[in-house]
């Protein structure tokens, strides 16, 4: 792939080079459709082999899907989900939480840097009881977060604590698990299943697929007919291997692990250089892939007139994201636009 | 792609080479998410001009999902859809079209060789009329049926006539559009908007794609906000150029049209080289891709045990699809299979 | 009550004087909402006593909701529920079960006179297996059913066995329950919790409530945050004890059970009545409070031109229903009225 | 009705006078089920004599309910709905507008004394217009507010001039429409359709009924197959005439407004009473037929041993609500019970 003027999304990217080839291969010949290929049992095998358990995989086409499906496995209608008021799923979903639990509603809780707090979770749980407020049944974390701030393997078991007193099931957003884990330089266990976590969503779209999330249910009891969901919500795929194939490829020598390295250490890169530059600041820290950086409305200005493609975030900094196809030409080019335009 | 030994379903086959080309094409650089890209408005266009006329474009997963969401778009919870009893919303989408619009009652009409009739329309919307019956608003009808046939431009006119009459709005399913358009040997045209048909669900994934329909609205009207739909459902994919580049390969150089001709052809020398043979019959008329063949219960174990893959359809005969991808040595060898067992 | 002309349904009734009088009892002051007033726990205790059993019980504004919520208690909505083709949540709930689930398919059944047969429901479990199938999780059975014949407690207990078999749960909706009790000679405890029922619905209204329908649960791991749902569901009636209250009313004196066999025994005079009249037979077989039967359209025509009331069933024969309300001298009138016609 | 310990709720009270006697007289024969009777043709009239103008009138068991279907016949799953955020539907129909509506999400805006302010609403629709974000359909105000304060006809055409500029349609939540009235002394047709409204849910239940809601639709279009809509969701009474009658009762010799006023009074003498006592303040205006008062804890609580029933509302202030029922003996020693415990 080409070089790019965009920190706009990792999901800007293209497929990486693993999961093209794997798809290449997949394509060689006919294959049984909706999972019964030879692709999907390696892939959900080697899911379970990277997590070091047995736990229940599923693939859906994207994050929406794959968080709205796993939240519906947790709760009824009735119950609800509490997550930060940050949470991709409360305000960048349009209602997909709500549509495929048909009416649960979520509970913005609170906490720093786009993490949720035990506290926070506490209050929620217990402010009412009464049967006119939604019983909690899920509490719904991002791994990376929002932010790009990383929760560490003691602040989720803080919150498993508080969630087994109230028997509330954890659900991980994943969209950026693998940046966490490189970011944390833990085993991917460490932060899910040894710390509580009931089911994750483990994005494979912004780590280098065209397509294609993993559902992966380390509380197996959640699990149940969750291939009837997925396939009544028009989540199963008929030529599934074109999904199951590349997360081979992602997974073939830590490709996904690379991938997430390589994001980190470019927008630690940027990170550092838009430190050094007077009068910029970041509004988050800096801990996986993304950067959160005010800048000046000038110099925001400047940069898209240069052809830079980022988006602002609430409070209006600026979110720049690098993912596996960014490159640190990139990330100079666009440091020395913005020392350019500062100065 | 190498040869194979399965005539179980067109979504057996791979991507065909145009539309990997066209996805190796959107591979070479960074590309907004979300449909924003430059190949989804590029393929919007192409089917606008494929069809001629000024209509809305969206791009789905899967044919599940196409389907259940166009319908919900027809009508209400409270309202109902009427289909042939055969039809894949009926009996194989485990509920997807209930789920989309959070209750509709799909109420099976019947018709001979899979197609509608519109007499049975009319029985099914006067019978009752009281609230206690979910109110009919929407027809869907499947193009190719699914045993085959294929429903001529005055079919689907006759159909529009009644459904002017209630003021029900038609649903084509195009699982195997492109088949039927082949089939057909008319303008796509004729067969969907000048018949007065509302919505189609356009298959691309049995034409050679890995993953993704368009759902083409003709009645724009239906087609309001249906972005938020999609959005909400899951079915908004962030790379979206992965699915519509290919759909770009598709109808460069009438690839759609090609891709169905050649599966409708084989399954043409498929089904004439049954009919030679003594004591096979066919037991619908082969139209499009699909062959729906009596087999001797002995002769299918032979041919399974050979290594064939095929399903059996609604009474114990054999479905047989040809796609894309079947090649001519691929049927001529089945045939040799048949024909020893039947001996 | 005045008299009346009609044999419509047993839900053009009014309201019987036991139940009106513990509305009027329950109305002489204020008293604490959403059922935490006194008459709604005596009122579940008293239907635990009829019962003999410890279940759990929860009160609806009417059947369409107590069945919808239920069934939707027993399943997700990817599920599927087995009912006989003509039971009344497939026929005329327009999608209300549906609704409730968000998207369960109704899987019909057969069976003579209204009964669903084990068979029936074996078959619908094993033809198919797949994700494309909706997997069936929930039975239900009409107790007395929609053509007025009765379960036996054996009958029951022989679906109890298939449902054991494929784990499904046994759903009862008792429109007119108290009249398949009284018609049986049974204690209620014989046909529900000793049989297998998992949940009854038990109809208020066409006993003679103003409104209000009892959902019981005997399998209580069923109920679980089941008042959530109702509550979600627009079900919690915020004066709830003009609900409850009725229902202690109907319980005091077997009121429930003499209403009932009131019912019965007219149609019982009804139908011998019809009978006894050449060239006129009966659907069939009158066992509850419903009498279907074949008048030729003349006669019908000429009930009709003399101000009776009541409707036509499937196939063209016509339904008479009894109620707690309907007179001697009306049956009488109406057989006087037939014979004049006939002849 | 004899007289009462509480000011809990409104709802605590029983039927009035007028409304039994209505009920009364629908008892003395059967009559058609499911609003065919003569009392719902009767009542849907008088309500629209009440109004002044062609409304379709429709009437539902409750509530959550009336609000939850009204907001979903005005948008699809993926639209929000507009309220304040101490709007009831928000706080307390556990996710009964999600659950009808399939997943529509409530936006919570502002303003003071309850009331939401047409800035508020043009910035939640304007801060956001992208497809992750729920399209806002629907704005929905509470008429009396949940804190006892009355919008004025100018406060709703100013909300009305904002709906219109996004094409926003107006749902009034009128749990207490008739106190709003009876405070306004305003003619019903000011403070809805002439001022903008499109829909408003009149409760009769706080007004006096046992059980029974009015939904009334001034923009006719968005009633269309509503009757289908209440059937699917449980909200069709078969003995409608139970609903309706009362109301009928409610309009004769304007009861409603009577009882209103009434409610209103009583709370003003509560209120006028609260505040000569030294140290006690109001938290919000009193308008309607609610005191929203800051009591000191210990006086709370000697209030509560003295036998009296409340409920703590946001903050801790104590939410006194009068209802038809109420009497000024009863304010009266609530009045001194709270002196004695000042002093």
């Amino acid at each position: 792939m080409s070089d790019s003027e965009q920190f706009a999304s990792d999901n800007y990217s293209g497929i990486c080079p693993q999961a093209w080839a794997a798809m290449d291969e997949a394509n060689r010949m006919d294959e049984p459709a909706y999972g019964e290929d030879i692709w999907t049992a390696r892939a959900a095998d080697g899911l379970r082999a990277l997590f070091d358990t047995d736990c229940d995989v599923f693939f859906t086409f994207n994050g929406t899907a794959a968080n709205s499906l796993a939240l519906a496995s947790i709760g009824q209608s009735f119950h609800s989900v509490i997550c930060h008021e940050l949470a991709h799923i409360e305000t960048d979903e349009c209602g997909g939480p709500e549509y495929a639990s048909n009416g649960s509603k979520l509970l913005p809780g609170e906490g720093r840097d786009g993490k949720l707090t035990p506290d926070s979770i506490e209050h929620l749980v217990t402010k009412r009881t009464d049967i006119h407020y939604p019983k909690p049944k899920a509490v719904s974390i991002t791994q990376a977060t929002e932010v790009g701030t990383v929760y560490t393997p003691d602040e989720i078991r803080a919150i498993r604590a508080v969630a087994d007193k109230h028997k509330l099931n954890i659900h991980m957003d994943g969209a950026r698990f693998a940046n966490a884990v490189a970011a944390l330089g833990v085993h991917p266990a460490e932060v899910t299943w040894k710390a509580g976590v009931d089911v994750l969503c483990f994005s494979g779209t912004k780590n280098g697929l065209a397509v294609g999330e993993a559902v992966v249910f380390f509380n197996r009891a959640l699990a149940e007919d969750f291939e009837w969901r997925c396939k009544q919500a028009g989540q199963l795929a008929s030529k599934m291997r074109f999904i199951s194939a590349p997360w081979c490829g992602l997974m073939e020598d830590e490709t996904w692990l690379g991938n997430a390295r390589h994001a980190n250490a470019c927008a630690d890169r940027l990170a550092r250089g838009l430190l050094d530059i007077e009068g910029v600041s970041l509004r988050y820290p800096r801990q996986a892939n993304g950067v959160f950086v005010e800048l000046p409305q000038p110099v925001q200005d400047g940069l898209r007139a240069n052809g830079w493609r980022f988006y602002n975030f609430i409070g209006g900094c600026s979110r720049l994201v690098c993912s596996w196809s960014t490159t640190e030409a990139q990330v100079d080019r666009f440091l020395a636009d913005v020392r350019g335009l500062v100065e």
